[in-house]
């Protein structure tokens, strides 16, 4: 007989260049672990025909294992019955019933959540928010997105959208963002503003050894890159990195304060620059915050890297 | 034998002019009411012999209904245990343990809320929020401060100190506020921000008839005195308040937006203005939300006035 200590879930990431599948122990092991292209330009069947291969070949892998159910995590707003909407960079998607859908393939229980969502409780389950009930987990990425967890669960909201703090607003007066509103942090920190606003100065004259590390090519400059120049010392680059993280923190403390919150985890393509962001990012939430706030503040980097996403949506069962 | 249907609580609202208290039937009437002066400048014991003598009051006039517990609003941060710390114009209140103090003296249970937060459970409970499980309560006043109200129940955050919504920073590059923090709501749209932004537009030659509805004296210019030159068409009062209410919109769109709210109550002394004003935070708020909260977006009016602390207070207990 199968005993609840070997009960698993299958993890969903799904992406806009893959699908990311496996299987989860209920510690948070990944015990099978399959990838897929999405195929996303070829339109919904295609992706949905993606997903469910990768979901069949993790369930072809369960052995004595008893599948409790499968959990997905998916771009766009995810509403209270599975359904997806608008997901970004997934072709001609506009609203798919995905939980039903991949219900009636499979016969067992399934959850969907958004991605941002997914991963927060991945960190919250498995990850660096084990020992914090209630923190504000960031993606800091090509965009800036977020979840919010409170007394251990997801804070998803009426429809939700809850977490999203790309477009909370660090300056009315700030530049137009494609949502419509001006001065959106999205705008100020995201990874395509950091690239752009570094090659710029490099072009007004401004030097530094990322000019090297990108071999003259300035198109190639990303956070990273920026990163290791500060790490050893690169003026601008500590300069764009400290302004970036300032402003990010600006909006935490914003969301911080306003629900008493002394965690924030940091995780996305961004996070893996050094602990003098990480501090930035402190320090600037600590002046944004309501005072009684202040002492409490931590930044920690989310701990779980590119398998947040499967462990997240296997979270959503386990 | 007394019933539920006679059941009803002390609720005190303890300002820091007046302690108000009523008591209130589990529908929300008051159906007696006492106003004692705070004495606040003679400390927390003359401030507490007044909260004491404001509850005997009532419970001198509880007749056969039976009085269920005490309920207090309180300025200042009110932690899990009822103590107050801080409450500003509270003279050398640091922290007091106000609920078992109460407690101790009347014997029957005590439970005391932030006066923000007590506001927003009265219009969730009897006022504009009776039909809005979620809301986010804002006063608009001196300051602005605010409660959040989450299936039908105050959030209070860890410490209690969630929904404080007047240190939200709109303009990173904006003005020292006295938290210590830059472009602070707060510092842009309380009352003493439009007061005086007012007096200096008079002061530099701006023509409105502001002058004459305060006999020329500019330091009594108020809200209320701007808010009836606006509904006489005057050109400047209209400006102040449309601009106060933007900047109080872009606030309010990052809270909602965040917790994926639909709805905004505003109350405290400025939500007297005209609807104009009103429209004018709705429009802003749906700008800076994210797109898919745009359509459904309420700025209602709070209903309940001056009785919200009482009431709210209540609240706590019935």
């Amino acid at each position: 007989m199968k005993n609840e200590k070997n009960a698993v879930a299958v993890g969903v990431d799904l992406g806009g260049t893959n699908v990311k599948a496996g299987l989860v122990s209920s510690e948070g092991e990944i015990l099978y672990q399959s990838k897929l292209p999405t195929r996303a330009s070829e339109g919904p069947r295609a992706i949905l025909s993606q997903v469910g291969a990768s979901i069949k070949d993790c369930l072809s892998q369960a052995n004595s294992w008893e599948v409790k159910g499968i959990g997905i995590g998916s771009p766009g707003i995810v509403d209270n019955e599975g359904v997806v909407k608008s997901p970004p960079n997934l072709t001609g998607w506009d609203t798919i019933p995905l939980r039903s859908e991949i219900e009636n393939v499979f016969g067992i229980p399934v959850s969907v959540e958004n991605d941002a969502n997914a991963a927060a409780i991945a960190e919250s389950r498995f990850g660096a928010g084990r020992n914090h009930p209630d923190f504000l987990f960031v993606i800091w990425g090509t965009g800036v997105g977020g979840g919010l967890i409170l007394n251990r669960k997801i804070y998803r909201g009426q429809s939700g959208g809850a977490g999203e703090i790309g477009h909370i607003s660090i300056n009315y007066e700030g530049p137009i963002c494609n949502c419509g509103s001006r001065g959106c942090v999205e705008a100020y920190v995201g990874q395509r503003y950091l690239s752009h606003r570094t090659a710029e100065r490099l072009r007004s004259g401004e030097k530094s050894i990322i000019v090297d590390l990108v071999k003259g090519d300035l198109s190639n400059i990303e956070p990273l890159v920026i990163s290791q120049a500060a790490e050893r010392g690169d003026h601008l680059a500590n300069h764009v990195l400290e302004e970036a993280a300032t402003l990010l923190g600006v909006a935490l403390g914003s969301v911080m304060s306003i629900m008493d919150l002394r965690v924030s985890i940091i995780g996305g393509g961004i996070s893996a620059v050094g602990d003098g962001t990480m501090n930035a990012i402190k320090h600037s939430i600590q002046r944004h915050v309501q005072k009684p706030l202040r002492p409490g503040i931590q930044v920690i980097r989310a701990a779980l890297g590119n398998n947040a996403g499967i462990l997240g949506a296997a979270g959503l069962i386990l």
